[in-house]
């Protein structure tokens, strides 16, 4: 017996490139999404809820998972560390749910490793130049942050090409349709679709 | 310079299951969609017209098309030819917009095996049971030609897992929005959106 599955995707880009924007507009319109919620080792902010916002850990418990291999991707910074627990993706996808990780282009690619059947999507700016808009207009940070986060997108929309699919956010509207299509069309693809199995059981009987 | 090209889908599955029904409401809701034409060597019926509902050829055309190997795919009956010519469906291509094969199982094969960057839809019956109903619900056909529809259709279920895509017809709408899907979803694929070097070429300048 092989019940239908949900899709393990991952949707990630270059920092500015309104990744959240384009969920948020997704997730008000397919209600059944299991948005994944990253676990991390830093304090809450002010206002920030422990199991809505993060899944806040201690140092020790965070650890403790990384030695249980807990963890679909994790990364440690200067001070923080941050990551996706597999256990709760896991029940979801079971449950026949769809499930996005919004995450770094690195930790993306972790996934990639651990869970071939993952669905990469990248998101892209409509150009470079609209990507430095963006940033800028934030208005918060320094110009040499700005800058580094300039080169990194570089970098990461180089690795672009070896994503499964690749939104462009232009407008959030087009680009929320396009990742509302890949999770149908995902759906659809033949290894999902063991109903086939069925159809042919019921012929018999 | 990589222009972006459309999708070649083929759209197959058993006699009886509903492909045109469910190709008219997508038609009629993607207007740029290109449905290809096929060729025969059978005579037009009344109402049909050449170039609209086929391509209607002479024994001697069609055969030289085959000894010029234009055919995306060609197959022969007792008195007739039919086959789909690959020229319009590669300008169409070349123009960008998204192509639609509505052929045969055995049809299909064919086009992937010289096309391997087609796209393959099977459209499937909810059940096998319901396909017998909308077989004899026709009430065209003799009880004998039912049954070898039938044991046609049961030999092509057991292929439609090495198909890319299943696309199970129970509701026409459904089935429309999962082809839309499909085809949205194959514009964002990363090997058609080469647009990351134009987007590094302004980045560059």
């Amino acid at each position: 017996m092989t019940t239908s599955k949900g899709t393990l995707l991952v949707w990630t880009g270059p920092s500015g490139v309104g990744k959240g924007t384009v969920l948020q507009w997704v997730m008000e319109r397919v209600p059944h999404l299991y948005f994944s919620i990253s676990a991390t080792t830093r304090a809450p902010r002010p206002g920030e809820v422990d199991g809505q916002h993060y899944h806040f850990l201690t140092r020790e418990q965070f650890d403790r998972y990384v030695e249980q291999d807990a963890f679909l991707e994790h990364a440690s910074y200067v001070d923080n560390s941050y990551g996706t627990l597999e256990g709760p993706v896991q029940q979801a996808l079971d449950e026949g749910r769809d499930v996005v990780l919004e995450i770094e282009v690195q930790g993306a690619q972790m996934v990639k490793r651990r869970r071939p059947d993952a669905v990469l999507v990248f998101v892209a700016p409509p150009s470079f130049a609209e990507l430095e808009r963006r940033l800028r207009g934030r208005g918060t940070e320094s110009d040499e942050k700005i800058g580094r986060r300039l080169e990194t997108a570089r970098q990461e929309l180089r690795q672009a090409a070896g994503f499964d699919y690749i939104v462009i956010n232009d407008r959030v509207e087009q680009a929320g349709e396009e990742l509302m299509a890949i999770l149908l069309a995902e759906r659809c693809r033949s290894e999902k679709r063991k109903m086939m199995l069925e159809v042919e059981e019921n012929a018999q009987s």
